[in-house]
């Protein structure tokens, strides 16, 4: 269990399968996001057909609703949401950071008010790992501190306190049907992704993440930090990039040996009414689709793009229907799961490099 | 084109096929509707898998947006929405009655304002078959006049003015791929509805319809219309009650010799937290299922019973998640489509009256 073999590389870019107690994950791969335990306005038969099989949902939000406990005494997290294929579950430290109004940081963990009832709620490393064992997915994330990227200060802070709480996280954590990841820290800063790096590797976890990336740095800081931190992170384990998924972002990350990328991005821009391409988007409220017989993309094989018009998927969205974000979210979350497909034949062809050149700019 | 076999009969209950330019429908049937070209929160494809045949679509709402040229344009109805099975269109008659701010009523036809722009519009029988000829729909409905139920004068008036417009709307059809229908009215009034059914009768139209009934009045009154009109309005052909679909409604119109029903209350109960079956609703936000591991129907066939819990539903619910109107949606047509597989077996079976026993109060 939760063994990585690689089948394929090219330069830095490899083709792997991550073995979990609900199946093995080819990579790289693109995991969709599913907050509160569904992909917005998607079926578990929907994200099936689009070729899913890593979903992500978040620890914050299903512990304050509808409770851990409760999903535990529900049989879990796949049951609940009736997924069967592997499912990551992030620490909530992100979650809390930017979505909850914080009332203490200290060592020991956040105190913060829930954003559904107001109140009071603590997280610890011991806690995240509690809930997480309650929701049972086959990925658990280390708690971890995720600060904005330019404070050096706080960086350097936010690293120690991610490290002490990634050992606290370990040692707290006692299902052995879930495979716990460690996320470097640090900002834009060399030096303390470096130290971090050096440190989340030495645990000698299953898999690996890099979080505080794509939070308002530039794509060069981006791109520099994934090369230092992936020569330190251990090739033989699985390195996952967090909330990072433009179809750019996903090759360039795939070019430094990135394996899993999650992001909300396809079904964000789905309930805003934008298709997802793999060089541009198309915003379907724009007149000029009005009478477009074109689907979104004509080489798109999902189910959107085989059967409905531009200028039906416009009129859906001014008539406020609900449908419009499921097509959408249908072909944006393919497009993305279909271009890992291709990465990953690419690698296998030795012709990655010709994938890159397509995405030379975002 | 346009034939109406019988198959078998139990009573004046009966099994139908009534053939299209999109396939044969058999009867009962019970239509969801598509108000503006689309079932609300449901693909295509779930409709399908549910059992749909028969889809309403509604003209004054595609006529007001996208608007009826445009779609005639993008090649019609069925190819526009997806839909390559029967679809069936309203007059708009009923929406301009219930839903658009009137100005002028004569005996040409209604001025009302549009309720998507506030743009003065007018609809005659003429103009509502032009808008039906460009949807192109298999089944179209004559122009009519819906007044309230109780209401002698106003009703005397609204079938003179009914009859002449279906005759109007007999002249103006120049699609020989339609079924046009003809809509009985009358409100409460037995020898309006009397005089009503036989001048619909004449024109000897495919089919023939049932309007303004479960718009206020009593189910005896109800019944009592129904048994009336459809002693007059022939056997051999389809007949329509048009907007009624709960599942005690539907057995009890069968057993009055009706073949074809339509309503939105599955897809607005759904909508509204609320769960269809063939006796009793469940209202799904009740906290009595926070933590229901049972489906919703515990004998349902259908995909949301065969994987998602109350618990789950009401999390969705809570959460204010679009997949709970979608899982609601799929469960909740399913149950009255279901309800007419099992009622044309009866029939077949010559058992029909065991269903009705069952289905003796609301």
């Amino acid at each position: 269990m939760f063994e990585f073999h690689l089948h394929a590389s090219d330069g830095n870019a490899r083709v792997g399968s991550f073995s979990t107690p609900h199946g093995d994950i080819l990579t790289p791969v693109f995991a969709p996001v599913g907050t509160q335990a569904t992909v917005k306005s998607l079926t578990p038969k929907q994200l099936q057909e689009i070729g899913a099989t890593l979903v992500l949902a978040n620890t914050y939000h299903l512990f304050l609703r509808p409770g851990d406990e409760r999903i535990a005494r529900l049989g879990g997290l796949h049951k609940f949401m009736n997924w069967e294929k592997p499912i990551l579950t992030d620490s909530g430290g992100f979650q809390v950071f930017s979505l909850a109004q914080i009332n203490q940081i200290d060592e020991d963990g956040v105190t913060f008010k829930s954003h559904v009832d107001g109140s009071l709620q603590r997280l610890t490393p011991e806690k995240s790992i509690a809930i997480q064992e309650n929701l049972g997915a086959d990925i658990i994330m280390a708690f971890d501190q995720c600060p904005p990227p330019y404070d050096r200060e706080i960086n350097q802070r936010a690293i120690a306190r991610t490290h002490a709480w990634a050992e606290r996280c370990l040692k707290a954590k006692t299902r052995p049907d879930q495979a716990l990841f460690g996320i470097v820290q640090g900002g834009v800063f060399e030096d303390l992704r470096t130290k971090s790096a050096q440190f989340i590797a030495s645990l000698n976890l299953p898999g690996n993440a890099i979080g505080g990336l794509s939070v308002g740095e530039t794509k060069e800081e981006m791109f520099r930090i994934l090369e230092l931190t992936n020569e330190i992170l251990p090739k033989d384990k699985p390195r996952y990039l967090m909330g990072v998924g433009t179809p750019y972002d996903i090759v360039q990350g795939v070019a430094r040996g990135i394996d899993i990328f999650d992001c909300v991005l396809p079904t964000r821009l789905a309930r805003h009414t934008t298709a997802l391409r793999r060089k541009d988007r198309l915003n379907l409220v724009n007149a000029i689709y009005a009478e477009d017989p074109q689907p979104i993309d004509a080489t798109c094989e999902c189910y959107t793009c085989q059967n409905f018009s531009r200028a039906y998927l416009r009129h859906l969205i001014l008539a406020k229907e609900m449908l419009a974000a499921t097509l959408l979210s249908i072909h944006n979350v393919f497009t993305l799961i279909k271009l890992t497909q291709e990465i990953r034949q690419a690698i296998f062809n030795k012709s990655f490099h010709t994938l890159l050149e397509e995405f030379q700019s975002p």
